[in-house]
C-alpha cells in the first residue's frame, strides 16, 4: 500500500463531490469569492479522513460525504477569515480572497462558507438523532477553533505561555478539528461506540503531533532555511512549543538572553542563530520532538478498536507520516 | 392592548433568557467582544416576533426561545460583520466591535456568534425531524442574507438598477429573516401547516414593507432632516425604492439632472433639493408609500388563518405600526 496514492485516490473522489456541491451562484462575485480557496485543491486531509474513518468501521463512502463537505468548507471558511487577520496575500499560491475580491467580499464569503458547510451537512441520510448528534459536534468545534485562533492571536502580545496553555490553543486551533472527522466518520459509517471513541482519541492525537511536529520541522531544518522561517518565527515571538520550552526552562544568562531577542523584529542574524542553539541547547528541539512522537504513538494505539484493513493500515501511516517527515 | 407595552415585556423576557445563554468564557477578550453587541440591548424585533407567532398558534413559550436566542445571535453576528465591512464606528451608541476590540477578534467574534447561535437552536426539545427543518431554514435564510449583503454592495457601483432587484436584495437581506422567524415560531408552536404557512407569508411582507418604509420615512421628512440624511443618500447614490422607481422612470431633462446629481459626492445642496423634488415629481416617494402599504395589507390579510388572540392583535398592529410611523 502507498498512502500516498492511497490519499490521493480520495482527495480525487472528494474533489469531485464537492464540485458538485459548491455551485456557481448569484450574486456571482459573491460565489467566485466563496469558491475561490476550496476549488483550489489542496492535501485535503481532513474531508479524507472523514472518508478513512468511515470505511475503517466498513461504513459506506457515500454516507460520508456530508461530513467530507461540510469539514472542508469549514477549514477553508476559517482559511478566508485567517488571512484577513493575518493581512496574508497569497495561499495555495494563489492571491488570498481578499486580495483578489476585497476585504467585505472576503468577510461574507467567509460567512457563506460557514453556512454552504452545514447545508452540506444536512444531505446527511438516515437517523434524524445522528445527524443532530454531529451537526451539534461541528458547531462545537467552530467555537473551539474561533477561542484557539484568539488565544493563538493573545499570545503573540505576551513574554510567556505555559506549555499546558500552549497545548490548549493547538488542542482548539488543529486537534478539535481531526478529533471530530475521525469520530465522525466512524459515526456516519456505522461503527461501534467503542471504535468511535477510539476514532475520536486518534483524531485528537494525531492532531497534536501533526501541529507541534510542524514547528519542530521548521526549527530542524537547514542553516538556508533557518534564515527565512526560523529567523521570521525567533523575530516574531512565535509561540512553538519549541519556543514555549526554552522560555520556561532558561535560566541566568540564557534566560536574558532570549528575553532580549526572542520577539525582537530587529534581532540580527548572529542573534537569532544564539536563540537557534539555545533552544538545541536547553533540550527543547528534542522535547518537541519526543512530545510530536508521544501523541503520535497515542494515534496508533487509539486505533487498536479496528479490526485489520486497508484503512485501518491508512490511518497508521498517516500517524507514522509524521516521523517520515521529521527524518527527511 | 399598548402595542409598545406588550413588546417592551416581551423583549425582557428575552434578554433575561439571553444573559443566561451567552456566558462569559475564555478568552475573555473574544466573549467580551461577542457579547458587547447583543447585550447592549436593541429592540429584539426577530426573537419577539418569533415568540408572538409561537403564542399566536397557542404554543409554549418556553419551546420557542431556541429559535429566539438563535435569531438574534444571527442578526448580531450579520452586525458584526457588516461594521467591519462598512467601517461604521458607532451601533447603538457604542463603539462597534472592531472598534472596540480590533477588526480579527470582531471577525472570530462574529463568527463565534454565528456558532453559538446554532448550538441556541439544539436547545430545542422534541421530535428531531421538526429540529431540521428548524435548523436548515436558519443555514438558508444566512445564505440569502450573504447574497443579499453582496447585493446591495454592487448596487453601489451600478448606475440603474430594476425595482425587480432591489427587491430582491431587501428580501434576501431583509425579509427572509422575518419569514423565518415568524414561521418558526409557528412551527415549534405546533401551529398548522395552514397557520405556519400564513405567519411565512405574514414575516415576508413584513419585512419588506418595514424596508421600503424605512426609506420612504427619510424621504419624506423635514427639511432640516433632508439636508443630512437624504442629501447623503443622494450624494451616495443609494439605491432606496423611491431612487430606483425615479432612475427607472425619468426621460428628457429630468434624467439628465438624476445622472448628474445622483450619485455625485461633491452635488450643492441646492442640486440635491433639486434630485428631491424631482423625487416627488415623478411620484416615485408617493410610489414608495404605496408599496410599503400593500407589502403591509398583504401581511395583515395572511394572518386570517389564526384564531383571534391577544398575539393575533399584536402581529396585526405590528403591521399597521409601519402606517402609523410614516404618518408621523
Amino acid at each position: 500500500m502507498d498512502l500516498k496514492t492511497e490519499l490521493t485516490n480520495r482527495a480525487d473522489v472528494f474533489n469531485k463531490e464537492l464540485e458538485i456541491f459548491l455551485k456557481k451562484g448569484k450574486p456571482q462575485t459573491l460565489y467566485d469569492a466563496a469558491r475561490h480557496l476550496p476549488l483550489a485543491g489542496g492535501k485535503r486531509l481532513r474531508p479524507v479522513m472523514a472518508m478513512v474513518a468511515c470505511e475503517a468501521v466498513g461504513g459506506d463512502l457515500k454516507k460520508v460525504m456530508s461530513v467530507a463537505i461540510a469539514s472542508e468548507l469549514i477549514h477553508n471558511f476559517t482559511l478566508v477569515h485567517d488571512d484577513i487577520m493575518d493581512k496574508s496575500s497569497l495561499r495555495r499560491n494563489m492571491p488570498t480572497v481578499h486580495v483578489k475580491f476585497s476585504e467585505p467580499t472576503a468577510i461574507i464569503a467567509g460567512d457563506l462558507l460557514f453556512a454552504k458547510a452545514f447545508e452540506a451537512l444536512h444531505t446527511l441520510t438516515g437517523d434524524p438523532v445522528i445527524f443532530k448528534k454531529i451537526d451539534y459536534g461541528l458547531i462545537n468545534i467552530i467555537r473551539e477553533i474561533c477561542e484557539g485562533q484568539q488565544m493563538d492571536m493573545g499570545f503573540e502580545n505576551r513574554k510567556i505561555v505555559d506549555e499546558s496553555e500552549y497545548i490548549e490553543m493547538i488542542r482548539k486551533k488543529t486537534a478539535v478539528f481531526f478529533q471530530y472527522v475521525a469520530e465522525a466518520g466512524g459515526i456516519v459509517g456505522g461503527g461501534s461506540k467503542k471504535q468511535t471513541d477510539g476514532l475520536n482519541i486518534y483524531g485528537e492525537s494525531l492532531g497534536l503531533g501533526f501541529q507541534i511536529q510542524d514547528d519542530y520541522l521548521d526549527m530542524s531544518s537547514d542553516e538556508e532555511t533557518l534564515g527565512k522561517d526560523i529567523g521570521m518565527d525567533i523575530r516574531n515571538g512565535k509561540k512553538t512549543l519549541i519556543a514555549v520550552h526554552s522560555l520556561n526552562n532558561a535560566h541566568g544568562e540564557d534566560r536574558k538572553l532570549l528575553q532580549k531577542i526572542f520577539g525582537n523584529n530587529n534581532a540580527t542574524d548572529e542573534e537569532v542563530n544564539q536563540v537557534y542553539h539555545l533552544f538545541n541547547k536547553l533540550g527543547s528541539v528534542e522535547y518537541a520532538r519526543k512530545t510530536a512522537s508521544m501523541y503520535d504513538e497515542r494515534a496508533k494505539k487509539a486505533l487498536n478498536v479496528l479490526d485489520d484493513s486497508n484503512a485501518k493500515s491508512i490511518l497508521l501511516q498517516l500517524a507514522d507520516y509524521s516521523t517520515i517527515k521529521r527524518e527527511k
